[in-house]
């Protein structure tokens, strides 16, 4: 057994070569012989000495290099900060990350793979975009009970903060749609987050 | 050649064929023997007397199958109506159109289209999602000069309004979310309208 320092870098680059793999044909097409091969290992038997099988390769690959992972831990973290604190300081952050290109590899990868087999979609929500909602939805709640924003069903709110800049990030990146691609990132994140604001003051 | 009556009811007969096949298979792996089989045809040759090529063939099944698009073309028709009836009503019917079948098998087979093959996803958008928020944006131009809704950038705005149903429709059918299930089409179109409206509302 190598020594720990080692098996983490082993491990690093067999994801970095598993990202570059999936990207470029495909997760399913992506053979363990191009995963090894990109990452810079000797063997495809290396990989699951590190790795369950694919679809844990798939996992950590998401866990460790998508943007948007940090910024869902970031909103697990939440306290009771105020929205008007909160919100634009967190869509700032989003805009950020859906401007990287891994952001957008990832993001297609996993839009890819949870079309092809249903039967993963709900574990990589778990990890990923259905996390994200939940613990905004739970945010949101603590807010609406502090008298902070308008009393709606959390989980609808959470989706109206959060849809407008999913299905932009959508039109730009995956419909390649002129319109969305004009609209720059901070931009619509900051229209959205002062959008929800104004819709969700509370009853006065 | 047959009658003109004969030649429409093939001509539906194989876009029935095509989407029960790309549903099945999927657009790529579908092939004119797989189509022609199950659109009840005796010669897969006989496909591309109706259509000039498979690609063709996945436009049609959009433009005459998908309950999204006769939304679009009420949307492209919208009068001087203003939002507040014009918007809960087309709420109403994207949550119905969201609830059928067909809109979720013809939107994964979409989705998966686009993911596979980028040099569509512009004019597969031009014919659908593009259109919608183009058509959506140059009403809420309208009604912002009119003074009836706060300025802003009409692109933004539509994608304000349409995206959380955009993004609850994929939580809930692709990412297959329990929280995203639990909630009804029509609760989160009349939500997002309602949402919509207040914050949109002109500055008085």
């Amino acid at each position: 057994m190598p020594p720990r320092d080692e098996t983490e870098q082993r491990r690093q680059q067999i994801i970095d070569g598993a990202l570059d793999a999936f990207a470029r044909l495909g997760f399913d097409r992506a053979t363990n012989r191009d995963i090894a091969r990109a990452a810079g290992i000797a063997s495809p038997g290396l990989i699951y000495h590190y790795f369950k099988d694919k679809t844990d390769l798939l996992y950590q690959v998401i866990r460790e290099r998508m943007p948007l992972v940090p910024i869902v831990d970031a909103v697990e973290r939440l306290g009771d900060e105020p929205p008007e604190v909160v919100l634009p300081r967190l869509g700032e952050r989003l805009a950020q990350a859906l401007d990287q290109p891994l952001t957008v590899a990832i993001g297609k990868i996993v839009m890819g793979e949870v079309l092809r087999h249903p039967q993963l979609a709900r574990v990589i929500s778990e990890i990923g975009p259905g996390r994200a909602i939940n613990a905004l939805a739970a945010y949101l709640a603590r807010q609406m009970e502090l008298g902070r924003l308008r009393r709606t069903d959390p989980q609808i709110a959470a989706r109206l903060l959060i849809g407008p800049m999913m299905s932009y990030f959508f039109s730009r990146e995956v419909l390649n749609q002129p319109e969305a691609r004009a609209i720059d990132a901070r931009t619509m994140a900051a229209e959205a987050v002062a959008h929800f604001l104004r819709s969700m003051a509370p009853e006065s």
